[in-house]
């Protein structure tokens, strides 16, 4: 179904999501097999909706036991060496980031090969992109990452975006798969790095009351 | 499965819960992609929660555009026009009280058409009508919706047992089905405009230690 | 599928996370309709990720009134005598500690029965188990007890892991499932009466920066 490009990006995304979650774990010092269990759940939770939503069950991880496995050996070397990081939310940040990118393609890619429409197969990226960190940060009791200034959610819908338009327009899978990840981590990552953001909503004084 | 009045209902239902993700993601001073995003999740959350219930897959909006399209829509205008509300809290407030009716008999609904019981297919409507509520919350940090004092899991119930007891006793499903829709939006109305709520559970002192 | 003794335990996890649940609603001075929400959700939660996960749809609780009738009466009972307790508190953690186990059993059998291999069957066990946990302190807006300090998630690993290698030895299913089940709810006893603890994740001053 998904070729081997999008296979390599998704088990790259869960990796990255796993060291993110158990990075969320070393800050709020829990123990290894917390540690084990929020990389699981964090690596494999946007997957796992994903696969849900567009009835491929039994999930990923059931019949196949590599995802875990790769789960578990990110929380171990997380348990291991996060302390030798400068800022571990930093690197969460970034790990995060990179994970984003990588599940706004694969989700699309995947409902576009059930036969999904435009804006649905871009909604069904950013929902499996964002998931993971909702996830983590509920978990976690972390105030949530789609509260903050910077652009997330938009991260995304870009790079999603980018990936079924030239999907749509003829670009080969993975032209249009490595088009659509440099887009959403690009911005994701000038957003990280230089504050990027889009103006936000500010309420003006309510109208005059009618008549 | 559903005939053209729940067909109604259900894009009513997508509409306000749409309205009140909005209207919610407004309070939190986010960007126009995450009222996009709050739009959508909320008003496609509760819909899906019952889809996959019910193992009716792929999901809904990804089958049909329409329902995102509509959440996109109804985002945008929130966006535009929310500053002239006089408290887009209310408003957030009657907008989920119409969602939370609508989804209560649509989700009872599909229930019975797949042939579940009485109270499988009740429990069903309030769980498909309290979802959005939640999922919101939970996303944009709010107090729950489920623990503010006035009746709300209760109208959903009342909402659901009416038009399912209604459709058991023989009515027709489109008058059944506004029974319900109206005992549910009455009640939880009430409370909103009166707060009307049912007795809380306060506990007494503790039993004296047995011999 | 399940033999009667996973049914019989099944029931059981269902009933004390009902139990569970309608406390956290009594703690939160809730009315009756919310402690039959909270029973219900807390209840049939765990059970319905399980399936979810699975593709075993429509979900258990739809096909068949039962565990629903199940939490409802636990529900009313609570509030009726929930007063009479020492410590609600209290009350909720040993009842979340008998579904934990029972659930980490539950979940690892049905995914063996799907023909899951090891590490894929343990996580369903321990997902299915703590989700319900989860869910309530979500629902309730308590500290959520996954970042308790004494073991959680570990009970429920070491339930799913001893039944799962007994199982793969070769032992009967009812054997199989009591050691598991021995296992995990005298871990997390254990936990709740003295406090047992794995040591947790310490961070250490950040490397030397490199040359």
């Amino acid at each position: 179904m998904a070729g081997p490009f999008l296979t390599m990006l998704d088990l790259a995304g869960v990796a990255v999501f796993a060291a993110a979650g158990a990075l969320a774990a070393s800050r709020r010092q829990l123990d290894i097999v917390s540690f084990l269990f929020m990389a699981a759940v964090t690596g494999l939770g946007g997957g796992t909706l994903r696969d849900l939503l567009l009835g491929a069950t039994p999930i990923f991880w059931i019949s196949d036991g590599r995802p875990l496995a790769l789960c578990a050996a990110v929380a171990v070397i997380v348990y291991l060496f996060a302390h030798k990081l400068e800022s571990r939310y930093r690197a969460l940040l970034w790990a995060d980031a990179i994970g984003l990118a990588a599940y706004a393609i694969v989700g699309s890619g995947k409902a576009l090969a059930t036969g999904a429409g435009f804006a649905p197969a871009i909604l069904l990226g950013v929902v499996s992109a964002t998931f993971g960190g909702i996830i983590r940060d509920v978990l976690t009791g972390e105030k949530s990452v789609l509260l903050r200034r910077e652009v997330y959610v938009t991260a995304a819908l870009l790079g999603a975006g980018v990936f079924v338009l030239a999907d749509f327009a003829g670009l080969s899978r993975p032209l249009a798969a490595t088009a659509g990840f440099l887009a959403g981590f690009g911005l994701r990552a000038g957003a990280l790095a230089f504050g990027w953001a889009l103006p936000v909503y500010r309420p003006r004084p309510p109208a005059d009351p009618g008549p």
